[in-house]
């Protein structure tokens, strides 16, 4: 597949399974292990571009799904692509919506073609197959496109996660078929292993992928409701399988110190909706933990909401000015406490990074229990 | 009243009754015509302190009805007074209370000593008088802070409408000696003039505020649903007989269009929700009229809401990210429109100061019908 996407892997630390590396897109080079803010509708809720800018986020995530059904693909198309829509002009990656359909279960019904399902917005119904989807990400002109993918839930028998893997796997054979066939375009099309808890499916996913030899590989199906300690059963098994020198996605996780572990086995690339969802619900990430704005302890505390943190929340406004506005209902709330929150994960991603050039990842995967879980 | 607060004409227009002018306070000089954005409960909904600062906003509305609920006055205190616990730097001025207290008609109930209420967030029951009011400015340490009124609403007959008023004009009295008893403090308190649509209520209101000696005149109980003609009858009778050399601010008023006209009846400043409340309902000024984002026309939109605008949203944001903004429910879109709405208004004080410093204030009174109505 000819892109003008790369991966280099620059550093390895010497007693992990981390990696620093380097993605090229057309929309510029990011650092790895990255954070990718969710920004699910073309926008992250609530942070201003302006401030995501500021903290240094090289990419963001949207969703094809929600862009699908609004404002639509045909509408971005004319408006001149996902970018030039947004006014974005750094790297965003495209989930396929495979996850998002799988999300409203009652409304979607899988076959061997794809998937039909309901808008969650008016109702109105909708067909996507894997060549869809592929369509759709071409027209939006993401850095990096994702294929369409049957995520099972949890839990979920050995039989109907083999099931699932399988199909999964043949969508993504006819989503490198499509996009091989289309224009030679800028943008990476990545993989999704899938075979739910069970580590040989796993295997036998990351063995099909590797044969139609995508972009890049992400881990989906994990992080929906399994035991923490399956997923990282299926990580540590999965992860050493992947080819070394591609890029390595864990969707949809996690915790800060979920990431921290994650990037110990190898992991480049993170999205997550703790960071944005948390701020809206007034939960805050801080060096000394998680801080809930609207406890009482904070109606009358002066402290920045991180003392650590100097993000622009935190050089300004105090917990006692920010519980206010959270519990007024106030606008403010969710811009200041996503702002705070995107700006841990992210400063986090360079002490990660930071940690793995100087080869000592060891010393801060150590220390992991200081990370908020 | 010994404070730190003055005021200055520096300027008068040839052939209008505008003026240009200098509010001192202790937190900044504010060329006058001014706007003072609506920041309710604390904040200017929806927008960043720092951004409103890059406008070059120098004084803002907070409410004195709203912050006693909530955080309560013991409290804002204990964080340093208004502006520390804001993190606002520049000046404020506190509404007392009395129109939120009329607005909430069916909670409230008015004697000669005060008003009892009951909260619009819990049902607690509250009693206000003029005293706890100015006491509750001291304590929150407001720029401006403003007497209690009762208003009246519209239609009201001559015989309330004058009952009211009297009532209104004791209570300024007792507001002025509370202020004048306390210790020497750094803010100003400016009278209301009362009186409804009656040009003879309002002239002996002024006559009783006037004998009180304010550092300034508000006039009040306009824009509660009169005809437009009522409004504009009582101010030309109302303003030509306030006392010169104090500043005069209209209250809750209005479009730019009512601004503009205002500001040749020699107004000196104003507030109003409507830039923020109607941004969050998605309608822009703009110097082609006002825009609404949802209309269908803007769906396929490149232009920015105003091209003659050079805030922050106009330069980046085209019309059709903007209406997906607001169709999908999204946080920017109330922080991206009430940005441009503020920038806008703010902006036409600009202009307004400019045209009356050039004695030319006229030239922009004849082309009044360009302004957004």
């Amino acid at each position: 597949m000819p892109t003008d996407f790369s991966f280099e892997v620059k550093a390895r630390d010497a007693s992990t399974g981390a990696r620093l590396g380097t993605l090229r897109t057309s929309h510029g080079e990011i650092p790895t292990p990255v954070f990718m803010p969710v920004g699910t509708a073309g926008t992250v809720k609530a942070l201003p571009h302006e401030w995501l800018e500021s903290l240094g986020a090289g990419i963001i995530l949207a969703n094809t799904y929600h862009l699908y059904l609004r404002p639509g693909p045909e509408r971005v198309e004319r408006l001149g692509g996902l970018h030039r829509f947004m006014s974005w002009q750094r790297a965003v990656l495209t989930d396929s919506g495979g996850y998002q359909v799988f999300s409203h279960r009652d409304l979607r019904k899988i076959s061997e073609e794809g998937v039909s399902f309901r808008s969650h917005l008016d109702g109105s119904s909708h067909f996507l197959t894997p060549e869809k989807v592929i369509d759709i990400q071409r027209v939006l002109g993401s850095d990096i496109a994702m294929v369409l993918d049957d995520c099972t839930p949890y839990p979920c028998s050995r039989a109907d996660a083999e099931k699932s893997m399988e199909l999964s796997m043949r969508w993504a054979g006819r989503c490198v078929s499509r996009w091989q066939a289309g224009s030679v375009g800028s943008n990476a099309l990545f993989g999704i292993v899938q075979g739910g808890v069970y580590p040989d499916l796993r295997a036998r996913s990351v063995g099909a992928l590797t044969a139609l030899c995508p972009d890049g590989f992400a881990v989906g199906g994990l992080s929906v409701g399994e035991p923490k300690s399956a997923m990282w059963e299926v990580l540590e098994a999965t992860l050493p399988l992947l080819p070394a020198d591609r890029p390595r996605y864990l969707m949809g996780v996690g915790t800060p110190r979920d990431i921290v572990r994650a990037v110990a086995l190898g992991v480049d690339m993170f999205d997550c909706v703790l960071p944005t969802r948390n701020a809206r619900n007034g939960c805050l990430f801080t060096s000394e933990g998680r801080v809930l704005i609207k406890n009482a302890a904070c109606a009358d505390d002066r402290r920045p909401p991180d003392p650590a943190c100097s993000c622009l929340t935190c050089r300004r406004y105090t917990r006692a000015y920010l519980r206010h506005l959270y519990m007024s209902g106030e606008y403010l709330s969710a811009v200041l406490n996503t702002m705070h929150n995107v700006s841990f994960y992210l400063d986090m991603m360079c002490k990660i990074r930071e940690s793995i050039a100087f080869k000592s990842y060891g010393k801060l995967l150590a220390g992991m229990e200081k990370w908020p879980e």
